[in-house]
């Protein structure tokens, strides 16, 4: 972990946010590197809906993923980085336009392999759940 | 299938697109419902982009779960629907902002239980690939 990576000057404001942290209604609600666990608010658009007026589930995925992101983005040193390379999510029931709360937490992080799992809420009851393998690498 | 299902009459435009279409930019480019297979066009904009300017994993989530869904939907009766419960995701090369196109089938379908799989491709190249579990219910 080290408060000068790229994540922590987003964190802190002295970088902009990604544009994709617009489109999902992201805000940090509580972040740690130490332990590396991460809990992020989302508003789901109305724009997200499928034809049965519920969330389409892959940004519920998309959600789930910048959970977890955030969580081993806080570990990471300057000039590393984690693209994830699998993404498992499942679904436990619909979730409607409005806010949601990801909480997401590093599993086992390896020198390069990291797993990691999250779990999403709306109104306090738990909405989809994934798991993701992600890789250290140097810029 | 039935060709006077939702699905079908969104494809036909007798009703309008979901709200989630228009985010991803989706195209219907061929659907099959006999042999339950999806050809869908996607638009990655500038707003899906992460620190890397590649596009955020989820988003790639996002449409590969719009391709399949597509798949199954173009074999089912009036009346029956089919949610994911579980969307298995690898993430292959990164993808950058504009079109991307998105292959998918169903594998296996059961009276309820279906197995789909998909790739998508930007410029002909694999970026990412997925399979889903999803559950046909009647409304």
């Amino acid at each position: 972990m080290d408060k000068d990576s790229f994540f922590w000057k987003i964190v802190d404001g002295r970088l902009p946010p990604p544009p994709c942290a617009g489109v999902l209604g992201i805000e940090f609600a509580a972040i740690d590197g130490e332990r590396g666990t991460a809990e992020i608010k989302f508003e789901a658009r109305p724009e997200f809906l499928n034809p049965a007026g519920n969330v389409q589930g892959g940004f519920l995925a998309a959600m789930l993923d910048d959970t977890m992101g955030p969580a081993l983005s806080a570990t990471l040193d300057v000039g590393e980085f984690a693209p994830t390379v699998n993404l498992n999510v499942q679904f436990h029931r619909p979730a409607r336009a409005g806010p949601l709360k990801g909480v997401g937490r590093v599993v086992q992080r390896g020198r390069e392999v990291c797993q990691l799992s999250a779990e999403l809420f709306q109104n306090d009851r738990i909405v989809a759940t994934a798991t993701v393998t992600a890789v250290i690498r140097k810029m």
